[in-house]
């Protein structure tokens, strides 16, 4: 529950008053677009913090600038940072295909930065990986607890399957589109329809993800999402919202699912007929 | 728990300044009243959205202005979209009995909205049947995890049953009256009442639950609420006030219900004593 | 987990600018001062409400002015209300011993209540036996969850008893001062003392409690306390932010007292040893 | 979940407007700056309390000055107060290696305290354990219910053990330094390396821990942390962000860890094969 906070109002733009007057002019004109990626990448990982996704600096999230002037534009949050505390100009700035960094942190005037030497995310081969071989929008890294427990749970299983929930519409259907030669949406999944995401095993170093994860993505057609066992979860979507949405979707039937496993209850209706 | 915000004070009201200077003026000066139903859609949906109710764009809301000058006409919150993120504007508006769209997001300037075509919530048949059999002043959906849980534990059943329980009594007590024809409240439930919510089963279409729904409305006349299975709860009451305290009263009854059932306590007083 | 709310300063005074200006100018004065009960009692319902204690109009507070010029000036929440939403003026104003009512919201300018004839919560006859028995300063009444789940699991006990947990220091330490004939405070509980807060039996209408719950505070001279089984819990303390301590440590001990219990861990030292 | 609170923006920092004119001068300008450490303790109280870690007075923080003028100053919050609600004048400010008392709160203005007799956390030489043994930057200590469940589902053993979980990676690698004397960060802990954090035996006074602790912290020198069995716990780091960082990652694998005990998952691979 959560009582009303009397001080924000429907209908009202948050009223911007960016304090970064020892930031570049190009810069504070930049950010002063609420819905630029970066202001996005904020206040997004404020959220999943409040969702205890990211606490302790863990998970990560990218945004490609699909709207603006040049899509091919990234946006990545710095790799070992508080993510509920990031501040848009310190964001990594990459640029697709050959993913050539064109700003970083590492060039903002020290008493706006945390004033160490900044790395992008450890994520970044798997975020580049969704924009690759799925055209995303934006990738979600969390590492939602809900995730994990339903991953260790599914101890030696390879795939996550629920059917049967009404959630499972807010997830997209994705196919082969044999004349385009890609994967695309193709509607909205069905509730009798069983979502399937594959878990990969986690490895000591999250770049060494970055193959089972291609192979994850290559196998499962279907998937907007990719399991990673003892760790967490990826998420991608055509757009911020859409990954949002869908990262949301998700979590709330991982979450669901880990109760209905201890409370034994099948996740599908073959478990339930079997 | 939650540290107080110190910007929120007692006794204040929202300063309103809404940032839509893009809207027709006449939109601009209805939107002025906070307690007006499209903002109130919006501030409860923030809320519902914090309450894990309405994530991943689920769930919906639809308030009837029954204090305005057309008791007539309904709000209903568009399909598809984040439910805390919506906007006053973003609303269709319908006039009963006949439910003529009086108004929809789609006439509003592009720069406000998403530039998509919006449609009214797929709740909308189950709303109008809310308004229709009932005489309902706003009618809630949301997809609560505890309502969720609670139709599979009571898998088979077709009933929802708990008493002795002190929060029952914000519920309402209704009757049939001979002389109106109409189902009335006439107190509100007694701490040794037995509260029974009927459970549907949930069908591939939101619309298609509309006649089970209704079947379910006419079957229990003391009710203020139906549970879909697999899919969440809708609830009703004379205004939007009513509704949101049922809401959240039958949600603090199914939370209680859940953690008993895999308590094993009985939840209610003749399963106890059986 | 939350984000930090960078509205919110440490060291920052809600700046006051209560929008009532269709009070009476003699209250507006009055509740000019953030810390006038009527202005606590709204902001620790807000927080309540927060923590699930308060949903669906259930629960209340009361506080007696104890470091204002008249210590009998007894503050309480009306009945039946949005406890996260009362205002200043909608409180019920007695004073102490004969309990005669000074103001009620019933004479507030219409534009300012909800317009119905409000009644004092419902717990009135127990706040003021803590009042009478205790010389509280504050009296606090949730729906906790924790605490009616407690009440189910100790089915056929009256008394919740833990002990040899770091949180019981928080609470105070009774005795019987046998020359002023009062219960008063000689210190905090040790972590190796037992608490034990006696469980009475819930009645139909919560006036009826009113002989327990004496009862109970007549029989356990050194609790702060009194669950009411099915129902919730009642917690009092010299003032009101002691009451707000007190409850607030109870409830995290029944919170961790269901867990304790569902994991088979004894919730103290001698049930240990038998 | 958390609707986004409008009235926050990314890349804004908070407009410090301090209400108190009855503060000295030299005090209002010390405090004005957002991260001096008084407003840090205040700013991670409310946090904490947020997350039912340091309610009902629990639990405790104190930062070393390590990057002002002076690194030996220590700042300590006080005892027995509501942790969500202290200002920054009401620490106590401390020098090492003496700990001599350089302010006290019961040197300001009435007004601006609770005008009673402060004294300096009951965690205080548990604090100056971490800062002697261990070169801190601060010390944070929670009742954590997911702490207390752990070392109550370790009933018995002196150690909590978890490995291969990703989010183990947040934490530090440290190793005794022959040259320099002292245990220095060498790292972050990889994905299999297993986290041991030490469990002591709760006493009746929190003073009395001192010995237990700093055995703790001389025989684990690899610990950031030491549980308090049916207490709590103690985390420091090598400035308060990351000490915030350590509690964080750590209390999510107590969180993680109960669950999986619950579920009967091994906490460690050795278990899992054993």
């Amino acid at each position: 529950m959560s009582a009303p906070c009397f001080c924000c109002n429907a209908g009202e733009a948050p009223a911007k008053t960016t304090k970064n007057s020892a930031l570049p002019q190009e810069l504070q004109d930049e950010f002063s677009d609420p819905n630029h990626p970066a202001n996005l990448i904020c206040e997004l990982c404020r959220l999943f913090y409040d969702n205890n996704w990211v606490t302790g600096t863990g998970g990560g999230i990218s945004i490609r600038d699909v709207d603006g002037k040049n899509p091919n534009l990234v946006y990545i949050a710095p790799s070992g940072v508080q993510k509920e505390r990031i501040q848009p100009w310190e964001m990594f700035l990459v640029e697709l295909p050959e993913e050539k960094i064109l700003r970083t942190p590492n060039e903002i005037p020290k008493e706006l930065t945390k004033s160490y030497k900044y790395k992008p995310s450890a994520c970044t081969p798997l975020f580049m990986s969704c924009y690759s071989m799925r055209d995303a929008g934006a990738c979600i890294h969390t590492h939602s607890q809900s995730a994990v427990m339903m991953t260790l749970l599914l101890e030696g299983k390879t795939e996550f399957e629920i059917s049967h929930i009404e959630q499972i519409k807010a997830l997209p259907k994705l196919k082969f589109n044999e004349s385009t030669k890609k994967i695309e949406k193709i509607g909205s999944m069905e509730y009798y329809d069983k979502l399937v995401i594959p878990i990969i095993e986690n490895t000591p170093h999250e770049e060494d993800l970055t193959d089972s994860l291609q192979e994850a993505i290559r196998n499962y057609p279907g998937t907007s999402a990719v399991l990673v066992r003892r760790h967490g979860i990826y998420v991608w979507g055509e757009t911020v919202w859409k990954a949002k949405v869908y990262n949301e979707a998700i979590d709330y039937l991982l979450e669901l699912a880990v109760k209905m496993t201890l409370a034994k209850v099948p996740l599908s209706q073959e478990t339930l007929q079997s």
